[in-house]
């Protein structure tokens, strides 16, 4: 590589930091274009690979693309490849990146699966490291090499629009399931020559932005970003994940694309990243027109390559030319510019794209959506629907009762089930809505009935839904949101009343409220699914409901699932991955608050952690019970392992999958720990009338306390771990 | 001062850094007595006193001690420092501190002022400057000799039950208030002998607990906590505040109280605090009880004199043992002790305590709540009043009218209007409520209906109200909450319906509500006051009221100076503290956001700043515009003045006073800087008919954008300047 980059003239430097883009990326009706993009063809793009060595190119993946046939998007990628390796000096392939965020969904036909949200709610990093893979599968199958994926973002403010892209609340939590996803994407090998780069994002913090409001910026202390938000990072970075995408808002006050205390000092100094750090698109054109922290673009430019960002993923031929000036008028060392692109031809390598960039267009029809694949979206989406209520048994349905009414706005949307980041607005969906998903599980002789009842703003024929609710053995009301990128914009909302969803408002609209209520008047068994890309504000709607389920933002084969919950054929399992706001004034709810004084006594005080779900609820249809917990040692050092095992019966008639979660809470420490944190968890199997015995290693490692010089130490003492109502205790000598 | 304490030993000196009180401090209903307070009678803190030399008592102040008379308080006061003079071996006397946040509140019969966020409505730091100076004079008067006053707090969520101590949302306009404030208090002399100690307060961070919890974790960025929270306190210290208190919560997940870094480093090592800090009340036992810092009482002890505390304000005889046992078993160096020591006694020598300690009880009766105190109480009121909205000029209401109906919860309630740390559940008031003020206001022949309508959650005899209103002229509706200290118990609310005040709730009971919108169905022009001690969520209110007037907590002047306000005796001059938020979800909102991107464009996003009314908002009955602004200079050094000059004209028939507000937006910096912020203000008259041109010296070293090794600098570049809708801008070279 070295060789390679020796070789290499400023300019074919400056390209290989340059990315493009081709589409039209209109995120509105009235057709605005999304912050400074204008659109680029095909042709466009072509053009400056030749004339400016452009390194990347997203040509598809973004819903906008005029590109998402498979087959198409694998000829195109191709194409490019041609113009890279054929047409430029020195042949350096593409490197190829979509924003591949639950599935590589943004090309028909595509698996889809749960997002993250809903992934979380399995607790399984297992099934998340399958679909990962099934990802970097679909996506190297159409010539795509690097995913914008994990998102490594620990969900705190649930007005924040892209809280359905996490892994919900618990840096723990958060950072299993990232470790996992890299593991999927990359696999573990020297060459990743069937697998995708991943890119571990939004660095160091993008998810408590002020207000909820998408962008705005995160004020956190030191040592919150430390324990709460970097841990995924680290993981991600410990599995070696190849990329790193720095979040568009400010921390501290500082824009992280032009942060060399977060880009060079802790990322690569402190966390010891190696690879490369890609712009999160238009983010340098954001310091001087937003952040308003670099006076002009081309000082922007340079403040972003001076913080230790490589990859300008969109920059363009512009941005190119701005690069070689920057070295030309030694305004930027060419030296320096040199560890740039080492390390975006380390990822090209590491991609085996010098090899063979090119892929067969029918192998990418034969790859994507394959049924095994979408078999293991399916999976997902049955252990991660949660049970949150289910008031004198309500749930299971019998499947074969004589008439059922399915109801509300996404009882017939599989855009709606599938939420942001997919091939939106298209018909040609593989998968099944809640109805579909109602009568594929029913019996033969189950009639179904569906009214709609409602958009996700309006109510509309209520009295018809009364009637048939009336002639209906259950119904089946499916709330929620409409799909949304980032934050709630006009596209997102269909009605004039009650606008929603947007992120001031977690309460479902009047009319939905309507509709449940209307139908629950009836007094026909009434079975609520909320289909919402996160945690909404039930109180006051959960009283109109005899069952309650999370159903997340479950993907094209989310309908199947749901119903198949529904109606028994699976047990839920899934656990809340985020914890359910009482109201909006009570934010923010995370289960790891810290302890804290109440100067005029507890009992004027309200409670601090007051949830109407608490985080990690989720029942069962069988009687699943914690019968004992036992540490393996009392006392440990800190670089070692305490096992604790813990004892479960299934007293019920059905086998199960329960999800054990260990909570630690540090009596005394030399800084304030949370009054509880989840620090270990594990889904296991219990079979009907047995008890089981599970052991979970807990790291203690993994329990230290941020010290005044920012590392993290074990401090020594007594620790208390609880699980399912039970507690016990180790001593760290 | 050297020679007393090189006479003094251990246990002599560790009795210097304990206080005691005298009192029950039951806080609820139920007399749940606050965290871990036990009562102490007046000859408990005697005995304490000849046994463990005990050097600070609170013997009034908190509402709830016995002894709240004038006379009788002064006479309690030379009691105890009688015992501490005469029957101590070395007879140092005791300092005093009561809690008189708005006027020397706790003492009966003395002068009330608004709340300090009424206070800030006026802009006026004279006004501020003088009714501390007569707080001062009637504390003292009475024996107390120290002010755990000012609230150096800067307001950033309306949950936060202590919201209305604070001087509003602006670090600018908190800074110069609580300036003024340190000036009233102390005068400044080298001896205070009839001034208080002034006490800053909640040192370094308080005002933004997760939740809007009281007491709960603050978690800043280390940026916001130098540009938001510290130049309070930094003013204070440049004032020369005697005393500093520190928070009860973790900053950082650092327990304030026991953080060298806070208490040491940052006070005394960057700031340049000389002075003694008193802790707040049970803060020592909240390091084991809550905060988990410390594993017993005695190392709580340890932690916190060894981070910078001096003075255990209710430690009692086991605080004294406790640092006796410390410094006696090598745990605490006995030269540190003595650093504690000299700051207490040197507060005392300030005082001029060693003097003469002892006050007449005549002057207390004479001086407390003299009528020319209550004058500056009554004007207060006056220049506080926000007029909000006025539709169709409603306002002012003619006082001749012939009847005016007056209803509301607070429309008949002093100790509504006085709010927390005051005098409660005391008939013996001198004072008007604002039935009392409509009465005084009015002229002989208004008939004046008097109909509660409601208690603060339940409606009650609307019919009547409706039958009252339609036959009234007018209708003044008093709105708002009940009084409460720190956080919203059971002692607050009234009626087991719609739970208010309470932290997640800003909105009105509904009960409040109906009342509202029962008046002004029947057509009669309404009136809102609001009563409460934060801004309320009035959206959906302000439709069903025709003029809207903010009276914050105004005191027991509050119904006179309201009254004249609203039947144009007196031209509202209050403006906007703090904004005012449309919904719960759309918080934190204040006017000094900070820009940030909008990465799908600005179309998708609502608005970050958008405020129902916003900071700096308050209507008037005259018509004011902005004529010009004109900077003195167009380039000016960074340790240099600009002189901005701000051309008003009054178009109207009478005098008008207007704060004219200079906000500032640095244009590229560093660092993020807010979009704009309050950097000058100024109260003018401006006769009727005429124009005035006002000049603000804007300090250009206020303009400082926080840099890497955490100091302030002043960037060059250009800024601009906005006030009125005008705006104009100067470089700074």
């Amino acid at each position: 590589m070295d060789d390679l980059l020796g070789r290499m003239t400023i300019e074919e430097k400056a390209g290989q930091l340059t990315g493009m883009w081709v589409g039209k990326l209109s995120m509105s009706d009235s057709g605005t274009n999304v912050a400074g993009l204008v659109e680029q063809t095909l042709n466009d793009v072509k053009d400056a690979i030749r004339t400016s060595d452009i390194g990347s190119v997203t040509p598809f993946g973004t819903g906008i693309s005029p590109y998402n046939n498979p087959a198409v998007t694998s000829r195109i990628a191709n194409q490019l490849q041609r113009v890279a390796i054929n047409e430029t000096r020195l042949g350096v392939p593409l490197i190829i990146p979509v924003d591949a965020i639950h599935g590589h969904a943004n090309v028909d036909g595509s698996t889809i699966f749960p997002h993250n949200l809903g992934m979380a709610a399995t607790w399984n990093p297992d099934i998340v490291r399958r679909s990962a893979r099934i990802t970097a599968k679909e996506m190297r199958a159409t010539g795509a090499t690097q995913n914008y994926s994990p998102t490594a973002d620990v969900a705190r403010d649930p007005r924040w629009g892209r809280t359905y892209e996490t892994y919900g609340e618990s840096p723990h939590l958060v950072q299993e399931l990232v470790a996992a996803e890299v593991k999927g994407l990359q696999r573990q090998e020297a060459s990743i020559s069937d697998g995708v780069a991943a890119t571990a994002k939004h660095f160091p913090a993008y998810s408590s932005p002020a207000r909820g409001e998408d962008a705005a910026p995160v004020d956190i202390s030191p040592t919150t970003l430390r324990r709460v938000y970097l841990p995924p990072f680290r993981r991600a970075i410990d599995e070696g994940t190849l990329g790193i995408m720095p979040s568009y808002n400010s921390v501290d006050r500082e824009p992280v694309h032009g942060s060399r205390r977060f880009l060079t000092e802790l990322l690569r100094e402190d966390l010891g990243f190696q690879g490369a750090v890609y712009s999160d698109w238009l983010a340098t054109e954001m310091l001087p027109n937003n952040h308003r922290t670099a006076d002009s673009l081309p000082e922007a430019v340079r403040q972003v390559l001076d913080a230790g960002m490589d990859m300008f993923s969109v920059g363009g031929p512009d941005t190119t030319d701005r690069i070689i000036h920057l070295v030309e008028s030694d305004l930027y060392p060419e030296d320096r510019l040199d560890e740039h692109v080492r390390r975006v031809l380390e990822a090209k390598f590491r991609l085996d794209l010098f090899d063979d960039p090119f892929v067969h267009p029918s192998d990418a029809s034969d790859i994507v959506g394959k049924l095994d694949h979408r078999q293991v979206a399916l999976d997902s989406v049955r252990q991660s629907v949660t049970l949150l209520q289910n008031t004198d048994e309500t749930l299971p349905l019998d499947p074969d009762l004589d008439s059922v009414l399915v109801t509300g706005p996404n009882a017939d949307s599989i855009n709606n089930l599938c939420g942001g980041w997919s091939v939106v607005q298209n018909d040609n969906y593989r998968g099944s809505t809640i109805r579909d998903g109602v009568a594929l599980v029913t019996g033969d002789n189950t009639s179904i009935t569906h009214e709609p009842g409602s958009s996700i703003t309006e109510a509309r024929d209520l009295d018809r839904v009364r009637s048939e609710a009336e002639d209906s053995d259950a119904a089946v009301v499916v709330l929620g949101e409409n799909w949304y990128i980032h934050e709630f914009g006009p596209r997102s909302v269909t009605g004039p009343t009650d606008e929603f969803p947007k992120r001031d408002q977690l309460r479902l609209p009047t009319a939905q409220r309507q509709l449940l209520k209307t139908v629950h008047e009836t007094g026909t068994p009434t079975v609520l699914v909320v289909v919402s890309g996160r945690p909404l504000v039930l109180t006051d709607v959960i009283e109109h409901a005899d069952a309650v389920l999370m159903g997340y933002l479950p993907g094209k084969e989310g309908g199947q699932g749901i119903a198949e919950v529904v109606f028994g054929e699976v047990n839920p399992s899934g656990k809340l991955p985020i914890s359910m706001p009482k109201s909006m004034g009570q934010l923010p709810q995370t289960h790891d608050r810290l302890p804290h004084p109440a100067p005029i006594g507890e009992s004027e005080h309200s409670p601090s952690y007051d949830p109407l779900f608490e985080f990690g609820h989720g029942l069962s249809y069988a009687d699943c019970s914690y019968e004992e917990i036992e540490t393996g040692q009392s006392k440990v050092g800190a670089q070692e392992t305490v096992d604790v095992t813990v004892t479960l019966e299934n007293r019920g008639d059905r086998s199960i999958e329960e999800v054990v979660q260990l909570y630690v809470r540090d009596r005394v420490s030399s800084r304030v720990t949370p009054v509880r944190e989840l620090k270990a968890f594990k889904r296991v199997s219990v079979p009907a009338g047995e008890s089981t015995s599970t052991t979970l290693p807990l790291d203690v490692d993994d329990l230290g306390v941020v010290q005044p010089d920012g590392d993290m130490a074990v401090e020594p003492g007594v620790f208390q771990v609880t699980s399912g109502g039970l507690s016990t205790e180790f001593e760290v000598v």
